[in-house]
């Protein structure tokens, strides 16, 4: 009887409060009961998302949420600077391309945080250009994007607006949208909120409602002026995915129990502590010098094959790590830090990746990473560092 | 310690066994386990769909379906005739108006089936329309459009094609998709699905294909091209709603093991016992010549207040009805046939319904509805009728 350990970043381990919630009776979403619910989540999505703003929420993955960011706030022929580095990045420039927003395109390489003097740069090569897209937490690829000193930057100029997919980064990285002055801000039911995946998250400031409110391309089903219209008077413009919003608020409740704070600090440690295992193997992290706390890409050690080496995990160990994407596929293993993972499931992860590398003729250093990741867990239970 | 029974036409009641499937760990949608599931699926929406084509999953509500169909199928510029006899046929009209398909409207009063003549008159006022929009069951008003004669008439100019909102119409009235030559069907979960709201279906013909690849239109997140290419290779596009087809599953093992002969049965059963029921209490059916089996509309008699009937039901008896919509609003209530419902059920909608105009100082003649629906029912569960 192995216990099915699912370890990607997205979709996740949902914590089992959240699963029976879910399995309550299905209420209808004009009855009276459904109100205090739906005002509690949107009250709790506010606190995850640092705004005053309201969040709004969509039945779709995460992808249906960048579509409504950009045909809602940019208009077709206008600029805007994409940062690409990542399949996420790349989703951003694809966006724009379908619905003719000219992209300023500044390339990354894939494991790489954006130089802010790099989106300076394609802003002086693009001087109309009204807004910069980026990742907070480019998944792809474990990164994290300078969101903070990005924001800055993009409203040194009056009228730009900065666009974070913050789809793997809200509720795992400080991201105080209105603090950090972020325009759009979006994220994903099946990251850090504990849910699986059908439920996305939308807030505008006010200057991306005002972009939205004058943009004039066509919209319905992902129309943000009429969510916002419905959102604020307590109600969704269609019929919301009920159960989900359901499991939400029970997962909020258990995110605000704990408080933003904690729940940053722990996709910290257990992002530290992979990290530290990961080195005391001699294993190379793709992103080392910025990265992301959602989850932790490695690459594949040379004489090993990646794709063999996740299939055996998930054959003998009945562990699930998630590859890599697009040209990183089968270079690279990503160990997700979101969801109902604690402590001792990054230990598992690191024993599983030091008994698939040994069980595939690589030379571990056995528990070797094991040692190191406890030593880094330790700290951080012991409330430390 | 009451209980909850909710009798709208969607969202529905789920039943146990689906409720519970949904609670269980949440699987990757890239994990190998996840693969036969997804077959399972695909082959049961098939089948429910009466189809060979492959039945794309969206993780969206139902208006994201009928939103996919029209932008993915019919060309900006083009001319649709658009069936209009109630809110969802205004929601065709709206996407059509939207995304620059000029529709030839065919009005009809809220309560009435379309005229075959009618939509003919319009083919030929707008002889170059290529499409034709229509509900099978329009939800709003409980009536059905005669599809398969719309089918008929659409086919007999070459290169037209017919696009039904099947949304609370495939699996609750015959609408056999291949046999009928119906060219886009759409449908959503919290309807005959047993499902909560958050998953959307839609099933292109081959002439219906032919358009999508044809057509020009951006599109990404409801690009059913992109759908379509991952699902043959039994993939989804974007991250799925993985719980809700987990739960899908279970329901689709439901729908069938019963047989979707004995399920279409069951619709029309209870809608043909509750309309006996109406009609016995001297109340009148809104569209009592072409009902829909999905849900039964009934007009409020006069001197009761719609809304204040409907508020009473949930606050003392726990049941939840549906209203009417635009301009219906407190002037009917509308019955469910769709989800965990039985003839009991029927029995109990009925009775409450006695017991609120009674209530409300209406001269209700009482035990006549719920004798003229148990009659009904009798002959049904013996087998007959």
């Amino acid at each position: 009887m192995p216990k099915y350990r699912l370890l990607t970043p997205g979709p996740v381990a949902v914590p089992e409060r959240v699963l029976l919630a879910m399995a309550q009776t299905v209420l209808n979403h004009r009855a009276p009961a459904f109100l205090p619910l739906l005002e509690e989540v949107r009250a709790g999505l506010r606190q995850v998302f640092q705004t005053g703003r309201e969040v709004l929420l969509l039945a779709s993955s995460g992808t249906g949420a960048m579509e409504a960011a950009v045909v809602n706030v940019l208009e077709p022929g206008s600029r805007a600077v994409v940062v690409r580095g990542g399949k996420f990045g790349e989703r951003w420039g694809e966006l724009c391309e379908t619905y003719g927003v000219l992209p300023e395109y500044v390339d990354v390489e894939w494991g790489r945080a954006v130089e802010p003097a790099a989106v300076r740069a394609a802003f002086e090569r693009a001087p109309d250009a009204r807004a910069l897209l980026v990742q907070a937490s480019e998944t792809s690829t474990g990164t994290y994007h300078p969101v903070r000193e990005l924001c800055e930057l993009t409203h040194e100029q009056p009228g730009r607006l900065i666009l974070v997919d913050g789809i793997s980064g809200v509720g795992v990285h400080d991201l105080p949208m209105d603090a950090w002055g972020i325009d759009v801000l979006v994220s994903g039911s099946q990251k850090s909120w504990l849910l699986p995946p059908g439920l996305a998250f939308v807030a505008l400031s006010e200057a991306a409602e005002a972009a939205m409110r004058a943009c004039e391309r066509p919209r319905y089903y992902l129309d943000l002026r009429r969510e916002l219209d419905s959102q604020v008077g307590n109600q969704t413009a269609w019929t919301p995915a009920v159960s989900l919003i359901v499991g939400l608020r029970e997962a909020l409740r258990i995110i605000l129990d704990d408080g933003l704070e904690k729940v940053l600090a722990r996709h910290r440690a257990l992002a530290e502590a992979t990290r530290a295992a990961m080195r005391a193997l001699g294993l190379e992290l793709l992103a080392p010098d910025s990265p992301s706390f959602a989850c932790t890409a490695v690459r594949v050690p040379a004489g090993v094959d990646g794709k063999a080496l996740l299939q055996h995990l998930r054959d003998r160990y009945d562990v699930t790590l998630a590859g890599g994407q697009g040209h990183l596929a089968g270079k690279i293993f990503r160990v997700g830090h979101m969801g109902d993972v604690d402590a001792f499931d990054m230990v598992t992860a690191v024993s599983a990746i030091e008994m698939g590398l040994a069980d595939l003729g690589w030379p571990v250093k056995a528990g070797e990473g094991v040692r190191a990741a406890q030593e880094s867990l330790r700290g951080w239970l012991a409330g430390g560092a």
